[in-house]
């Protein structure tokens, strides 16, 4: 693969012309520009790649589902062939670790192999057939099967603080493929080095594996009006995005105003409430001190699963002091943009202007986009009444909030805006006696954490990483695990066709040997 | 059960005030009004409804899945209860048969019950375990277990075409309340008798379950207003409506104006695009001709999924000569109301400005709100320049276009917006032939029928009754057949949780015995 950067979108086999809007990325820890120079796509260039994602439509949708299983694969080998290439280069983009990047790539290539895994076992289809009575009174039944179908091209745009997991060949991109969709990408300006080089080894995969041209673009864009457009574009029929919350919405909003409005993804924001109880902290508040912390600044505070509200009881004045002397040992990270960090001081300065801070690290002239960790504190009374104190601020900060009476507890979990986590720190005991706290968050977020905390998300069949608006947009499904795939798909319905003309997942023959409910019965016809 | 009508909503328990506004139901027949006067739920009264049903929305969320079982089996008997009244009531609102109602009937009885065999089944949610591996390096892995719970309130529009079987308790009633959601329906117009019985039959279900008192209420409304303000309402969760492109379209952009946006499921409008293949025709002319007959005028053509798009080949002319002379011995039938009469006349009017008008009644003083059948004939290339044509006439109407090569076949498939069906006739070496029209009409619709009509919508766990915009609001679900139960939930995901503490599906035990997917290997707990 040719890694050298040459700063141009990625149209089907095509590279994009080096336009006249331009911009660069940024090394986070020293504020200067990083070569090369990125062209913005033009409007010819989105309208050429919707055309190819439109053509590839169904060439790329009629792929045996083993076929796109190994373009999913050699999407994963080529990212890694990138090797140090890809890590240095997002390190550099993000001023984050080399180890971060290479638990990354890890994640990001499993998850491609994850959504290999689910294609060649197949069942993911959700394949029903219930079988004609052609003498039923008063009327025949007719012979109908049904299974899901991909939905058609993609937008996918990428995550400013997951360059690799969330980006160009992220969750999104994976899923999308693997539901039988072609995609289009949004690169991210914070990092278009890496979207690049990944768009690359995605660029080979698609030739190598003989998948039709539109099956893959990636658009560079300075601006925001490229991303609108592509949502707003005919030719595409589903959005994943993540970034923040008026991004998200705008995009929400283009998407249900179209003359034909499909489905987004968006997430978008979340403050990930934490709910310490009295016996938690009597018997192991520091370790939650500590646990809490990490979690806080962890990656600079860069994730949409930071715990930003963490209530705790009125008397937990050591645990709180612990915690803020924490925070105020932390070193300054280096935010991912001067963008990301304009809004976390604004977000600090108002937040000072309403409640105490508690924990800030001395006002010092910071290198580059870097910031001071803080914490703010605020009674349960005071919160209730300044909703303002739900925004979400990207970094690393957190709000304390003492509370007292169970009862103020479900005053404020009734208030909460959607999440997409919830946690409870207690006993056994406390869960047994909080089980109306739980029930009251299962309607707010999509996964509850028992005695853990937010960030980390395990990439599994069972996670759930989603919720109510305005954490996502569509709180029915998730973005991370296997069951991302059925976001890019639909339910399609035959009815008396011939055993010719049926997809082979609806075949009586079950060529694919997968897991097919038979008139109204599940069948295991494989061994498993 | 108390079967005297009294006109007004009901709220939870209580009954709704003898407000102001009025209206009544009418014979389509005679045109004439029917006793008794009904009155339209107030705001006050809409306000007490929302927030009966968000106080019922744990409570019933909790309410074990064989107890809602039960409960669902309950508003079935308690329909069938109802007998010749409902029967007759139905009819009278809408001048059509007892015959059609008393299959409506047992639609939808089946419908409640087919839910309720989904629920003690209960594997429909979903159920998946990853279990915890402590020493994984480099981290270790969590306890992750998830499953589909209630979405919460939903609002339930009523179908002015199906009484029984899309209103009151019908499919959107049925999947909602099996989700684990209380139900706010608005009753239609055109049918207020029918729903105050059925409304009647689910309250005493409610009540004799020891359900909470917000799991149903039933309101009444001369004017949209009400339904409007009860999808903006903060309470309302989600949204099931069947009705007009104009009005469906204008309660998605409400729910996703809202400050919190919710799914929506709106069917709206459909031409059901039928194609008959010359094969087909030399073959079983008299029979296509005949079988098109029944399904434009059964129901007087009130159906969503009516054949009103009819490809045909150009040499066609004694098919289209047999099927005309059918239409024009039809007996005019009533429309529902003098609404759709109204557009009827209208859509007819506009048609027969822009193609052939080539078979009508004789125009005569039709009593009530009859209407005359008719047929339309244009070509392809008519038919490809004048998207109008694409407008779905709801009543015993149909447009037939005749058309020459197979390439324009695909032309006119490739511009069809979003369909409930799509239909072809030919014989199995001609679907070989065409599959490049099945797989562009694959993205079209939500069921694709060979050598059969449109109309008619099996009941069965793999229908799918859905399709692109602006077929539905939403292509990705079914609103017909047990899949329906999955619209009204979201997935949520317990990490970590102690045993106790998990929902009775995600617990090791697996005390109900069903179906789920541990550690990536689906497990069939229970012999099936």
């Amino acid at each position: 693969m040719e890694t050298d950067l040459i700063g141009t979108s990625i149209i089907g086999f095509s590279r994009g012309g080096k336009t006249a809007e331009t911009f660069t990325a940024f090394d986070p820890a020293s504020g200067n520009t990083v070569e090369p120079v990125f062209h913005s796509a033009t409007n010819d260039e989105l309208e050429i790649a919707a055309k190819l994602a439109d053509e590839a439509r169904l060439s790329y949708a009629a792929a045996a589902p083993v076929k796109r299983a190994a373009f999913l694969r050699s999407i994963a080998d080529n990212i890694e062939s990138l090797g140090d290439t890809l890590i240095k280069r997002a390190s550099l983009e993000t001023a984050l670790p080399n180890a971060r990047f290479e638990g990354e790539r890890a994640r990001t290539c499993f998850q491609l192999r994850m959504f290999a895994d689910v294609l060649e076992e197949g069942s993911w289809v959700e394949a029903r057939i219930d079988h004609a009575i052609p003498d039923r009174q008063p009327l025949p039944k007719p012979d109908v099967r049904s299974m899901l179908r991909p939905i058609g091209p993609v937008a996918v745009f990428c995550a400013s603080n997951f360059p690799l997991a969330y980006s160009v060949a992220g969750g999104d991109t994976a899923s999308a493929l693997a539901a039988g969709c072609p995609v289009i990408v949004i690169g991210h300006t914070a990092h278009p080095g890496t979207a690049e080089l990944v768009g690359i080894a995605v660029s080979k995969a698609v030739r190598d594996h003989q998948m039709p041209e539109g099956t893959f673009s990636l658009l560079f864009s300075a601006g925001y009006e490229m991303g609108q457009a592509l949502v707003r574009h005919s030719a595409i029929k589903a959005v994943g995005f993540t970034g923040s919350r008026k991004g998200g919405r705008a995009l929400m909003d283009f998407a249900a105003a179209r003359p034909e409005p499909i489905p987004i993804y968006t997430e978008m924001s979340s403050v990930n409430p934490t709910f310490l109880l009295p016996n938690a902290i009597k018997e192991r508040g520091n370790d939650i001190a500590k646990g809490l912390h990490a979690s806080v600044t962890t990656g600079a505070g860069q994730f949409c699963t930071k715990p930003g509200l963490v209530f705790l009881p009125n008397d937990a004045d050591s645990f709180v002091a612990n915690f803020n002397s924490q925070i105020e040992q932390t070193t300054p990270p280096p935010l991912l943009t001067g963008g990301i960090r304009a809004a976390y001081v604004a977000g600090n300065l108002k937040r000072a202007g309403e409640v105490d801070n508690t924990a800030a690290n001395e006002e010092a002239q910071l290198p580059g986009f870097a910031v001071n960790p803080s914490a703010f504190e605020t009674t349960a009374i005071e919160y209730l009444n300044m909703p303002d104190l739900n925004e979400e601020i990207f970094g690393p900060t957190t709000l304390l909030i003492r509370s007292g009476e169970k009862e103020e507890l479900l005053r404020i979990a009734r208030a909460l805006e959607g999440q997409l986590t919830a946690s409870v720190h207690g006993t056994e005991e406390d869960l047994a006696e909080y089980a109306d706290l739980i029930a009251i968050l299962e309607t707010k977020a999509g996964r509850l954490i028992f005695n853990g905390f937010s960030t980390g998300v395990e990439v599994c069949p069972s996670m759930v990483h989603g919720g109510p608006y305005p954490a996502t947009s569509d709180g029915r499904s998730t973005a991370v695990g296997s069951r991302a795939i059925t976001r890019f798909a639909r339910l399609v319905c035959y009815q008396n066709f011939p055993q010719s003309a049926l997809p082979n997942e609806l075949k009586d023959e079950n060529p694919q040997n997968i897991r097919r409910m038979v008139d109204g019965q599940v069948c295991q016809n494989r061994e498993r």
